[in-house]
């Protein structure tokens, strides 16, 4: 196939007294990182469905009669993904317009693909609402081009929840040191060690950069830097917890050279462990 | 260094009678894709610096004696990033609120860090608005999602613009075959029989499905959708002309699946070439 058929060719067109979904992403966690269009929706929808990971100053902007926490359930367990997936379309069938709010972008790591699948699969019909990632806007934010015609020619966001030293990690390590660009490890506080040793031995220097950046964008966020060999200490010297993001490259070392012209606002949320 | 000091410890902190600049992104193309802070700071600057790349539907929001284009000077050449950033400077000196517009994210193939570095260097104070970058938000608005817990955990976003035949290049296709992760390439109409070729010889199966959006979220949006022995080919059936993406990877066929679910906005953009 090259081109794509009109509407008339799929199957699912939905009728008219079924709801919609939007799956929305948030962004980082400042609520003006939220886009306009997610905006207008949060402000309309009849439903919001959400976990933690959108933060307290996005979530506070919802009504509570309007919000539904599908994050934990009442004994602490999270709520599985089928849970979730049933309920966008029970709420789609009761003809509501339903939000689907994600942290970030809603189809970087955050199930959206297998939300997506499940809604089509039950004719409900969906959009996405692309939100900043923070694997792009929260080092930015930061003082960190994730790209730098000097320095990184390519990007890869990757999850660190996997463990780098079982044989069935579905990530590459040593592929993505030997594809020299910049990398950005998302959710990788934990396993930040096992990583980091995978990429030294995959080849990359030790010496290069890296950063931690905890709470990108919200007033909290701290920031750790030191290199692959030293980052493992700089993280419990300052004291990073999930969620964080870190980014490995040449580029990490940008931001101590622009630190001091980035304004308050970026600049102020550093922690200061001299 | 671990973590990091005060402001004071820097030296550009800045007078009061400089202005400042935002490097802002402005998304893929889609007015109510800008976030929040991006359409506010177009409201209140003194005056936006910008190419061609943000699109006609976002450069239309603006004031026409408030816009200053640098993406071509008089004789149609493009401007020297140079001029860019010694003009960013020249604006800031006289008191300026000045915003640097930049197509999707600022810090992904933007200059953004070359802009960042040069404002630093001379003490003018800046921040970094992050914007949506198309490599992400333009295949989940087209029903792509760039992860899949089942598909990709990992995504490389690489520029097509370099030459893969050339010794030099600095992306490496064969490593970024291997990584196994999705590969968005920004910039790569134009060398699309070059790098789907390095991708093959690197390894990649040639049946791994791939699609092009050109024009991610404009009205005009147009998608081709192959694999990677067929998409060159696809490419041209469609005419995908530069501003285009490519999503290579098996989360590129999800597409095909939901598309007959999306809603109007999302599937309406659709060319019928049958």
């Amino acid at each position: 196939m090259t081109g794509e058929n009109t509407d008339d060719d799929h199957g699912h067109r939905p009728t008219s007294d079924v709801g919609t979904v939007s799956l929305v992403g948030s962004g980082p966690g400042d609520p003006d990182l939220l886009t306009v269009k997610a905006r207008e929706l949060l402000e309309t929808a009849d439903v919001v469905l959400h976990d933690k990971l959108p933060g307290p100053d996005i979530l506070a902007e919802i009504p509570e009669d309007r919000r539904e926490d599908v994050g934990k359930r009442a004994h602490g367990e999270g709520t599985s993904q089928a849970y979730i997936n049933d309920r966008l379309v029970e709420l789609a069938h009761e003809g509501k317009s339903v939000v689907r709010l994600k942290g970030g972008d809603p189809t970087v790591f955050g199930r959206g693909g297998e939300e997506m699948r499940h809604l089509a699969e039950h004719g409900v019909p969906f959009e996405v609402v692309p939100g900043i990632t923070s694997a792009i806007g929260g080092p930015g934010v930061a003082g960190i081009p994730v790209t730098h015609r000097d320095h990184a020619s390519s990007v890869t966001v990757v999850t660190g929840h996997e463990d780098p030293t079982k044989a069935e990690s579905s990530v590459d390590w040593t592929a993505l040191a030997e594809a020299g660009g910049t990398i950005v490890v998302l959710m990788g506080v934990t396993r930040l060690p096992e990583y980091t040793t995978a990429l030294i031995e995959g080849g990359m220097d030790p010496e290069t950069p890296v950063a931690m950046v905890e709470r990108a964008t919200w007033p909290a966020q701290q920031v750790a830097t030191g290199t692959l060999s030293t980052i493992v200490d700089a993280r419990d010297e300052v004291g990073i917890d999930p969620p964080a993001i870190t980014v490995i490259g040449e580029v990490a070392g940008i931001r101590t050279e622009v630190l001091g012209a980035m304004l308050p606002d970026s600049a102020s949320t550093e922690v200061d462990d001299a």
